[in-house]
């Protein structure tokens, strides 16, 4: 059902030499080839085959990976990362969607001590501020958390948006001009499943001023720091969110996050059998640590 | 490697309970014990255990979800989605990675004809727009362009933040105010990745004006749309996003976007090893359609 990839290149080069002659024909007939209605609209064709899903282990093996995917600040084991594995996180991120496919992000590799160390400086100062924004029972526990693992992580990763990639007008972020800022968050959690089923725990480290991470950097200030990332090999993951297991605040009942048609409109009716398929799921999970598979 | 649940129902008891007798202790009590270092630093134990990886095909499953997810606007089927399935990527998305366990987000689920016909007519008026901010070129093309599946795909899911959800001051949002939309786009993807798994497309639409896509919803203002996505089966998916394919843009070459240590630093030097693994990876999935595993 794919296309072999030589269509694809072929359009590609068109493109490329379309200084040549006609530019505007060009690209006009590579994305009619290859982009408008492509392939033909299924929707005109109802014989038309469907994709397959994943084999059932394989879609288990997905799920595994979201559901026990951990956001790790205490457990990282000094063992070097191999290359070839950085590779495929990096590679995984790098496959996220992207809004009009400009791929707005950047990977800074943060590895010596010394760089870890002033990126750490800027996390204390802002985590002694942070800790005085809560009220008074809450904000001695506060102060005892571990919220990141920046020196003992063998790898940190800064994931960054550069909103001027590809220019001033970008395909589908003419009206939500944070799609961008999202793209790289896509790709964050691309990175992070991708970690999860190499075994490798990623913690997310969001307390710092803006200006001082990019100053501790080098990232100019136009581009935006989305996630400062953990890396590494870890003793264990734990079985739930260590926000749960602590009790901070509990996981939510999906069935109070879930509309029908319109905002606040639970009327199960007739969507009766998804509220109950989702209360088992959650019950299983909570209760049975038994993730959908 | 897990604690029994116990401990976290435990540890969540003594939280639920401390409206009995002194909060603060048993707080602080449910708090040292499931979070504060928890289960032990590993970096002051080298002889701990190290977590797994997922096998080696498992490992290939996520990878290819991950490789293989597309953005999908042409190719949906009028097939139904099972509810089963629909609850599995819904709860899929609930359990993504949020700032302070705060779960921002909500799921919107439209099945109607006369709600996609709403928000239609909100993407066909700004996409009138969007055409005209493109260069001449470019513009003809542009309102050619199939962008969204809404009136096709079966199911429609608008995934927002609440950006009150927990209270004024959340853990870990304290510097970086923009981390709960962050989170909701955490759930988008594992949401995306999850259907791919089960052989769903999914495409994201992003050209609206906000406040229209609300009020076709009956979303509150402060509520902040941050996807919506068309969902539902599909003839196929394309071997490569249709951007690309195009020659609308290509993919980026990945060891264009590595600094190592600071912005802007790609000396190779050390890192020569990783800028190997990363070129051929990008060669065998561009010519050879070959993804890691």
């Amino acid at each position: 059902m794919h296309l072999p990839l030589v269509k694809a290149g072929k359009a590609h080069r068109l493109v490329e030499s379309e200084s040549e002659d006609r530019p505007g024909d060009r690209l006009r007939a590579a994305w009619t080839a290859a982009f408008v209605f492509p392939e033909g609209d299924s929707m005109e064709n109802p014989s038309a085959p469907q994709a397959q899903a994943f084999s059932d282990v394989d879609r288990a093996a997905v799920y595994q990976a979201i559901f026990s995917r951990r956001d790790v600040r205490g457990q990282f084991l000094p063992t070097p990362v191999p290359d070839d594995l950085l590779a495929r996180v990096l590679m995984a991120a790098h496959h996220a969607p992207s809004v009009g496919f400009m791929q707005p992000w950047n990977f800074l590799l943060v590895k010596s001590d010394a760089v870890k160390q002033r990126v750490h400086n800027v996390f204390a100062e802002a985590n002694n501020e942070a800790a005085l924004m809560f009220p008074n029972e809450k904000r001695e526990i506060y102060s005892q958390l571990k919220l990141q693992g920046i020196l003992e992580a063998p790898i940190n990763l800064c994931i960054t948006c550069d909103r001027s990639r590809s220019g001033p007008v970008v395909l589908g972020r003419t009206h939500m001009p944070t799609m961008d800022l999202y793209s790289s968050v896509c790709a964050v959690q691309n990175l992070w499943l991708a970690a999860r089923a190499e075994g490798l725990g990623v913690g997310w480290v969001s307390i710092f001023h803006e200006k001082a991470l990019q100053d501790a950097l080098g990232i100019p200030h136009h581009i935006v720091p989305i996630a400062y990332l953990c890396i590494g090999y870890v003793s264990h993951f734990n079985n739930k969110p260590e926000l749960e297991k602590a009790g901070w605040l509990p996981r939510l009942p999906i069935n109070d996050l879930v509309y029908f048609e319109q905002w606040g409109d639970s009327d199960f009716g007739q969507n009766f059998p998804l509220t109950v398929a989702l209360a088992k799921m959650q019950s299983d999970i909570q209760e049975k640590g038994v993730f959908p598979a």
